[in-house]
């Protein structure tokens, strides 16, 4: 992409009402715009960043055997009244509004009821068993307060994956396969050494639950790690008990702010009793089946991020999901003619930097705050001995490399 | 795809109140699901005919310079109060709703008010302009009747691009290059030849409208069209002043029914007046930027697509948009190996029916009736020859190619 083409603009400050740090930088580098508290538009460089992190997850997903469907935002209620979470004072993020048609509908703050009625239709017998689905869907959530950036929103897309199994035996091997490929977002997205496989509260079905938590200073939770074992412990379920019950020490424990970045739930058999959801097994007795279900925000993943990773200067992304992989600068005739004939066809992994009249201590401000992991700069000076200078955001280690070397490494 | 592993099945009837022939092939085909009356959930095969509708939009829109993002479907009332269009009784298509944090929000039917308002953070100099955005985003529309399928829903995904121009000269030159995008955009999915730009009724500013209508028996229009000059008129505006105009004879035009898949508008300056959309031009004056918008509804160019293509024996998807191309059925060991050594590493292109005890002409019928553009078949008798057999769905032609042949195809 081409700088001097692309509409959004670098801010120095932004308004006294965005608290958050995470929304602060991206809405100073382009990222995202507030439409109102708790709402956001993704920019071009923010959707690419957030499309980076859903191609992973999606990847990873796919190989778990998850199938991709996109179920809709808005709720009858009869699935909900069935399951008992049509009430607002059990499900207390509802958005409601009424059908001119009559009647009234909702806004899914979750997927649970209608992936499991649409499943009726599907499942019949142990053969089609076990099947996995997930989307990346809007939910609404009608939060009374929002004041997190992005990390918490009133709208934001939602990675739900829900499992269907025959018996639990299936289902808890299907389980830690989901929380292994959980581990290979992480990892992916850059954050796997930070991020633990953490207990905490169950619900009707299981002890605990799984949280994955991400060490962050800005965490709305408080976790204790065993950085050895690579699990933690959700303060809520911290007592005595739990460590005997998962083997750990106190004394091996480190309390630390957590970001939650990813959940996953045995559900049982909640939803399919609920609802309807039998299948005939191998003697031909009808039973319910067994359901899981494994939450990643996408967008709330990237506001962990933005806010874990950057610094003084601004954001700082890992490769794998900056908009950009490199900034390129051109200072002077020679070394402008030389950017453009490197950002040749390859505007998909460089922001060039093209715009006349802005001075180059803008643009490398401007390279900073945006957070691209590497900063290209071309001048009369590197050209005299065929190098281009490399900077990378997140050491400031700068390399010279030849032109070839260079090119070599685009593609 | 292994078909084995697909979770959606094909079914022989659907309930009685889908009364439209697009939801009953597609729901029968396992493309897409009914929530509700007006909401369609997509399933992996609709969902890939989805994305490559999407993904073809993308890559026209693209190739004029729109830079993607995407706004929230949640809306605070203060734009649309300024526009004037947060009144019901002038836009009757709202589903509100209440925020618990205190005030009312509406769901987005279309997005004219936020992205003009965003705009205002981003172009202040003529030196912005012109800028073209654009977004696939879910609007909400309360409709009171629904029964066109996925043809009209009240929640359903939409390209909507926006033009911002120093002057009316500059938006012409926009307006045209979009229009013939748009045309580019049918062409690719197969129904160029019977889509017709389409002079409607104005908004304010300006005497026609642009739509893109598409010759199709359950169209909610009607049109007359020229099929030389290939340009049609809505019978809204048809009359002998609008003949004149456009320099059409009545003789020449045919009266046809036709189902709108885009429509373009110049939008001049009610937005950017009502919301304060200025820019500084060439002599430092403020002066107000000057609009268009362009939508195509991806799901309801589907739906007219499989209502248009489709025979008695199920969907008729054009290469570009079909979820797979081939459809791949062995008979008898021998077939089924060679099956499985075709298949391998091509997923993408394939769907596999490799269910075992499936009658092959239930698999036939399951090839015709999700619209697979090419039914390959691998059996003993095939093979002696070393061929496989390729029939054609849209004109149920059939020729043997040897496996290298058919191999070379694929890659």
């Amino acid at each position: 992409m081409k700088r001097s083409k692309l509409f959004t603009k670098t801010l120095k400050t932004v308004a006294a009402d965005e608290t958050s740090r995470n929304a602060e930088l991206l809405i100073r580098a382009g990222y995202i715009y507030k439409e109102m508290a708790g709402a956001y538009a993704y920019l071009p460089l923010g959707m690419r960043t957030l499309e980076k992190i859903k191609q992973i997850i999606r990847e990873e997903m796919n190989a778990i055997g998850g199938q991709e469907l996109t179920m809709t935002a808005l709720q009858s209620k009869d699935e909900w009244e069935r399951s008992g979470r049509w009430d607002s004072e059990k499900l207390d993020v509802w958005f409601k509004t009424a059908l001119a048609a009559g009647g009234e509908v909702g806004l899914a703050p979750t997927h649970e009821e209608p992936i499991t009625k649409m499943m009726t239709a599907e499942i019949s017998s142990y053969k089609d068993l076990p099947v996995c689905v997930y989307q990346f869907q809007n939910k609404f959530r009608n939060e009374l307060r929002s004041k997190s950036g992005i990390m918490r929103t009133r709208e934001f897309v939602m990675k739900d994956l829900y499992s269907f199994c025959k018996d639990e035996a299936t289902h808890e091997e299907f389980y830690e396969k989901a929380a292994e490929s959980y581990h290979k977002v992480f990892d992916r997205l850059g954050i796997g050494n930070d991020t633990y496989r953490t207990f905490a509260s169950g619900g009707s079905f299981s002890k605990f639950s799984d949280e994955f938590q991400t060490i962050c200073d800005v965490g709305e939770d408080i976790a204790y790690l065993d950085r050895e074992k690579r699990i933690a412990v959700n303060e809520e379920v911290y007592d005595d008990e739990t460590l005997a019950d998962l083997g750990l020490k106190k004394e091996n424990l480190e309390k630390v702010k957590v970001a939650e970045v990813g959940n996953i739930f045995t559900l049982g058999l909640r939803y399919s009793e609920a609802l309807g959801l039998v299948y005939n097994d191998e003697d031909g007795e009808r039973k319910y089946v067994y359901m899981g279900s494994y939450g990643i925000g996408p967008s709330r993943v990237m506001g962990v991020i933005a806010e874990k990773l950057s610094d003084d200067k601004g954001l700082v992304w890992p490769e794998a999901i900056a908009p950009y992989k490199y900034y390129l600068v051109g200072i002077g005739e020679e070394g402008e003619k030389k950017c453009a004939e490197i950002y040749q066809d390859r505007e998909e992994v460089i922001l060039w930097d093209d715009r006349a009249g802005v001075r180059v201590g803008e643009k490398f401000a401007d390279a900073e705050l945006m957070g691209i992991p590497y900063r290209v700069v071309i001048s009369e000076k590197t050209l005299a001995n065929n190098q281009v200078e490399v900077t990378e955001r997140a050491t400031g280690e700068t390399k010279l490399l030849t032109s070839e070397e260079f090119i070599n490494k685009l593609s």
